[in-house]
């Protein structure tokens, strides 16, 4: 058996583990503890913007967007106009619309698939039972600015909004120095985006959830954010729908030695560079092709343009975990729950039926987790640090509601009711026993 | 047009609004806009509850249930035991035992109709595309204690938990100074529920969350509590999932001439019972049957057991509003977005398809919403405070997530692999590119 000692020191070596080793449990346990964000404690910062802008509206968006984003709004400008929109996308290339169109086609086509069916039925005392689908009237899509200002990002959120029927969809991006991504402004446009404000932080989702003088509020707020949207979003939900707190990203990799060192590699980096907080982990059956696969990477961050990212993420969150065999490796994963999960085996399909806990899974050597990120037709917004245990990636769903609906006919109110009237007795609520009493009283010909 | 003035001075008056009034627009958008909750801040002590169970665990959970509950435990008493269970339910009487298994068998088949199905297509590039359902492994459901300890609740949580596939569900019940309620005890056998926990409070959701030496962690909470518990829940969201922070219950029933005003009046007072917040609004549209359904409230109120509490829901939160046609009923129904909704209107299957945000609806005058609290088989654990704008009532999603899937081929992969290495190149995401290149490389006869 191998082990970290083997390899030559460098300055981004991950975590090697060996499930047969007598520390691997620790080990393990310790890598799924790892507290990977660095989360200020900004709420009370938040708190104080929130009341900000539900007291004085556009004035507060204005002057903090002023003070954070160094860019004077006024009122009116507080939206892009169509005239700008149209200025800033008229810079995209052919090939960029190109690409974000064939995107925007595979996600729209994926979602529309999501759509859920109303049901209404009898049942065998003859009350009708069913729900209906609703969506949600007005959402709001945060997307960050500066360097995390994804246009991808934008059709993720929106598309499926759009597809569940959302009449009025707002987005807010900050533009620090008035700089804007004309692609963010493209995508915005391909997914039937209806506003477009150029404002951020937790000054933006107060006044998406509350509304000012110029912005109408919404009733659902998307995407992701800096620390201050997502405390922002935390405290305004109730008031609005929100849509998760999303964390750090991280990918994790099952693969056997039948792969190229390089592509997994590539696709763990993929991961890393993200963000110094994203975790890669690589689990494998076998050690030697796990060294390779270091080895690949080590290559790669000599030359990759976010070198120090990826490096810092390999370094202090990265991990090689060999496995005795594929059935390891499913209970591992499903103990960390990854957002992103590559199952680069010779049966991917039957890997994945012992997958439990995952955001997405991408299947075989051929799906690299950049396809999701972009064409594939999947959402990316997928639930991170282990929440995959409780949650799902964005969907159609979050921008529907369901409305139950029954319908009792005398007979069935017959049937059924004295059971409600006792339990309703049982837990004290007369009222309730008298609504059902008196339909049953009249039903017995008795009074009234 | 009659208004407020023609009715005598009575103690439970409630507000009584016509469409066609002038200051009508003003006046209903204080009743949408009324602060219901006197909600305590309570945030900072939640705070020091969550992080001493984390430090001290099960001595935190005993010290602090001692304090609030008055109930002193020892680590192997913080659950029920199979013999107390048993002994609790021997009281049960029959009459309520088969009540109660009536109700979960129509809620487990009105869930077990929700179980969505999964999905696998080939889309046209021949990419294979699909999700697929998994349950939470392990759910906690809160009950709470004393008066607001319905057994009802324990089966609109649990049952779905159960039809979802949930493996281990627990339920935390404080029973201050010792008390319980057997047919909470009862519900939860019959639900399938695994352990009870006689704790409660903020110590009950951190134990929940986090685990301690005796209480395993879950990955889900759902149910009702008090301000320290919906505290709790806000704060521990992230590290589980939750349901969602319920606030005082709510009833809109649209209702014409044709009902009898004793029934309407039932209806009504069986959601004021609850609680002084809760919340009873008369749409109609004819002004004389809403003054008969307020005389009718007015005779009740003289009698019911919970007359203090009905009465001061009335007076405080109840409306009366007439309107000119079901039309405007549904358009107002639709800004209020009400928890309960009862159509007892000539033609309810026609004004349901107008309704667009209500978290259940109850058809017809045969349909009192007692039966949904019961034994109608929806859930009643449904949206309030307007969040039916944004979110659904508990169901079998709750407690399941979706795990998409995606498989490229070579074909696929050459087809819309360009694109995605496009657009990762357009953000800045080189590691994303390359992962991709690799791979068409190959394809091409390239590199390796």
């Amino acid at each position: 058996m191998q082990s970290a000692q083997s390899f030559p020191k460098v300055a981004a070596m991950p975590q090697f583990l060996d499930t047969q080793d007598a520390g691997f449990e620790a080990a393990f346990t310790a890598l799924l503890g790892m507290k990977r964000e660095d989360s200020p404690d900004v709420d009370a910062v938040v708190a104080g913007i929130i009341a900000d802008v539900r007291a004085r509206g556009d004035a507060a968006v204005i002057e903090l967007t002023s003070r954070f984003d160094k860019l004077d709004l006024t009122p009116d400008r507080l939206a892009f106009s169509p005239e700008e929109i149209a200025a800033e996308v008229a810079k995209v290339t052919p090939e960029d619309r190109a690409a974000l169109e064939l995107a925007a086609a595979r996600i729209r086509a994926y979602h529309e698939r999501q759509m859920p069916e109303d049901a209404c039925w009898q049942d065998s005392c003859g009350a009708t039972l069913g729900w209906r689908w609703t969506p949600v009237s007005a959402a709001g899509l945060y997307v960050p600015g500066g360097l995390a200002s994804y246009p991808s990002s934008v059709l993720m959120n929106a598309i499926p909004a759009k597809v569940a029927g959302v009449e009025r969809l707002v987005i807010a991006c900050p533009t620090p120095g008035g700089v804007v991504n004309p692609l963010v402004l493209l995508a915005a446009q391909l997914s039937g985006v209806d506003t477009v404000y150029r404002i951020g932080g937790a000054q933006a989702v107060a006044a998406l959830a509350y509304g000012t003088e110029t912005i109408r509020g919404v009733d659902k707020i998307t995407g992701p954010g800096n620390a201050f949207v997502a405390a922002a979003k935390r405290r305004v939900f109730g008031k609005v729908g929100i849509d998760m707190i999303a964390g750090p990203s991280e990918i994790l990799v099952i693969a056997d030695a039948d792969n190229d060192p390089d592509w997994i590699a590539l696709d763990l980096l993929s991961q890393a560079e993200h963000d110094e907080s994203a975790q890669s982990i690589l689990v494998t059956t076998d050690a030697g092709f796990g060294r390779a696969v270091v080895a690949a990477i080590e290559g790669h961050l000599e030359t990759l343009e976010r070198r120090a990212i990826a490096a810092a993420s390999w370094r202090d969150f990265g991990a090689v975990i060999v496995v005795r065999d594929l059935d390891e490796a499913a209970a591992l994963s499903n103990r960390v729950a990854p957002e992103h999960l590559e199952l680069c085996v010779a049966d991917p399909d039957d890997l994945a039926t012992k997958i439990t806990h995952a955001g997405a899974i991408f299947l075989g050597g051929w799906t690299p987790e950049a396809i999701g990120d972009y064409v594939g037709g999947p959402n990316h917004v997928l639930p991170t640090a282990r929440s995959a245990r409780f949650s799902s990636g964005l969907s159609v769903m979050d921008f529907l509601k369901r409305t139950t609906i029954a319908r009792m006919t005398p007979e069935a109110l017959a049937a059924i009711g004295p059971a409600a009237e006792r339990l309703a007795i049982s837990e004290s609520l007369q009222a309730h026993g008298l609504s059902v009493r008196a339909r049953l009283d009249r039903l017995n010909g008795g009074q009234r």
